[in-house]
Parts: C-alpha cells; structure tokens; sequence
C-alpha cells in the first residue's frame, strides 16, 4: 500500500513541502504547483529560482523611507521631479505601491514597517517612528499625509504619530474613501485616490 | 507620477514576473508571494529556489511505467511487495499520486502521459501507448485496469488502449463512481476507491 514515501518522488516531495510555506498555498495547490513546475523546461525553473535569490538578495529598505529598494536610497526618493514638500506615511511597503498605482500622488513616502500593537508587542521602537520624526524635524516638510488602514491599530497609529509630528507642521489623513475595518492594500484605485483628494486636517 | 519602473523595485518585478508564470497566479497574488518572500529569511529562500532546482533536475520519469521518478525505476515498480499482475493504466501522474492516496491498489501503474485528442494532435505515437503494449505482452499481466477521467478524450483512449490489450489480457475499468465530467485527479479518496472496487470487464 502506498505510503508517504512512495506517493512522491523525494525532490517532488521537499518541493511540495517548500511551496506550501507559502502564504495562501495548500497541499492540493502546492502539487498543483511543483508539477505545473516539473513540466516546465529547466532553463524557465532557473528563470525562477533566480528571480527569488536576487529579488532577496538585492532587495532591501530605502534608508530614507524604508519602502522596498535595490538600492541604498530608493527611487522615489532619488527622484528630483518628485515635490519634496509632502510626505505620505504608510504602515507598509504594499501601501507605496497600492498609492503610486493610483498615480494620483507625487510626493515622498515613509514606510513605518506596521502599526502600534501592545498586543503584540509592537511599539513605536519596533516602527520607524524616530526616523521619521528626524526626517520631518530636519526637512521641514509642508505637509504630512497619514495614510493607514482605518482598524483600531491603524487608528492609533495614525493619531500617536500625527501627534509626534504636529509640533513640525501640517499634518493631515487620507479621506475615509476606504471602507472601516478594509485594508489599504486591496482597495481599487479610484477609492484609494478619492481618499487622498478628500484628506483633512489633523484635529 | 509613478510610473512601472518606480513601483516596484527591478529585482522584484522580476520576480512577480517569474511567479505570474505560474498557473492560478495573477498580479495580486503574484505581488502578495513577492512581498511574503522577500521578509523569509534568505536561508529559507535559498531552500525553496532549491528545492525548485533539484526537482526539475533530479525528477524524470520512470522507464517502466513513465511516473515521476528520481531513479530510472521508481519505488512503485521496484516495490517487491506489490502484485506485478495488475497494471493500473492513467493519463498523468497525478492520477497515480491520487490513487496511491486511496491506499486500495497495490498493484503497478502504467502512466498514458495524456489522453488521445485529434484536436490538439495528440495521437497514439504522442502517448505511451506502444511501451504498455511491449510490456503486457511480454509481462502477461493479469489484469489491466484503466483509469481515466471520462471525458470524451478519456473514453476515447479507455476503449482505445483496451481494444489493443484485450488480444493479451483481461481489461477492466474503474468504476462510473467518479462524477462524468469531473477530473479524476480532484476525485475524494472514498470515491476513488469505490470506483477501483467496482471495477467491470471491458465489453
């Protein structure tokens, strides 16, 4: 009777087991997957292989705005036709990229890496919260636009600090274009540019 | 404006590039995987884009019976322990992974490698077909039990390969247990085993 070590070829086995480590990927899409890959030519499973080891070799946080970058200063932040004068705080990378597809924004960006969480013992020194108050402090930006997902983190977050940042200058927040209790990443593009036209001033 | 280049950093358009080739990943999923990958540890990306690798390189097929195999027989042929007189004939390999997963067959497979389909030029010569010949006729097995999903490509091929088995052995299919239409590889294992146990002589 077949046992485990039979149903699979060993390699076809720890290929199975590395795909379901994926998020959203189980047993029955992660065979699907490793035989979908068996079927390819070798040189395409390279192609693959690859892109994952340079993606995170070359992949790491912008020392200005921590989004995402394969180099030291990103390209957002390296580039000159950009308006220095705003700057769109975000809990995560996926938010920069979630707002620059709706190419509605053309000022800087700061990436916190999460929101404030004691539950999970997630404060301000696990944020990049400092490095932000030093940018603000030392750039005197016109403005500050928090842009974070309405949950009661995210909420927090947002006031805690706006509050940090008000002393410097003008701090506003995107609109609730975005449905309460939604998450920024997945809102269409037009609700998300609604949010930043309708942005307000912090009270 | 943000425009392609600056969404995403190069390394990792890459990447959600090499993961939209995947089957069932679209752009949302193909960003959400890259982002989950680039915060693993590179020791646990290293593992995967290896395990990518040795699959494709170490993984072939079975010179008996044309399943995945790392080893030119694989562990079901070289089994002593299983009954050489029933050859189990499937369109793909998935299909024996599924009935290994039964645990109700201990006899060999013989893996099609498809199913005859005129339209799309897969004939005969494209299949397996003339190795299963060669070995029922020299094996004698005594029995051959086709197990295809009964599409119409499928009925095709089971009354096909059995008329060319019947001259040299009793021929059986499973049973009409799988629902008509549906995919065997995606069949419930009560249901495959109920349709192994049903098993009937070819007309």
């Amino acid at each position: 009777m077949g046992d485990k070590t039979t149903v699979y070829a060993r390699p076809l086995a720890r290929l199975i087991e590395q795909l379901q480590r994926l998020p959203g990927v189980g047993p029955k899409t992660a065979q699907r997957l490793a035989l979908h890959i068996l079927k390819r030519s070798e040189s395409e499973v390279q192609a693959l292989a690859q892109a994952l080891i340079e993606a995170k070799q070359q992949v790491g946080l912008c020392t200005v705005c921590f989004h995402l970058s394969a180099e030291p200063v990103c390209e957002i932040c390296r580039n000159q036709n950009r308006d220095n004068n705003t700057i769109c705080v975000v809990a995560d990378s996926r938010d920069v990229i979630a707002l620059e597809k709706t190419r509605e924004y053309n000022g800087k960006y700061h990436v916190l890496g999460g929101v404030l969480s004691p539950m999970e013992g997630i404060g301000p020194e696990q944020l990049t919260v400092s490095s932000l108050v030093r940018r603000v402090s030392q750039q005197q930006p016109k403005e500050i636009i928090m842009a974070i997902s309405p949950s009661v983190e995210g909420e927090t977050t947002t006031l805690y600090v706006g509050q940090l940042l008000k002393p410097f200058t003008r701090v506003t927040r995107i609109a609730f274009g975005l449905p309460v209790g939604g998450d920024l990443e997945y809102a269409d593009e037009v609700t998300l540019a609604r949010a930043l036209e309708g942005r307000r001033d912090l009270d």
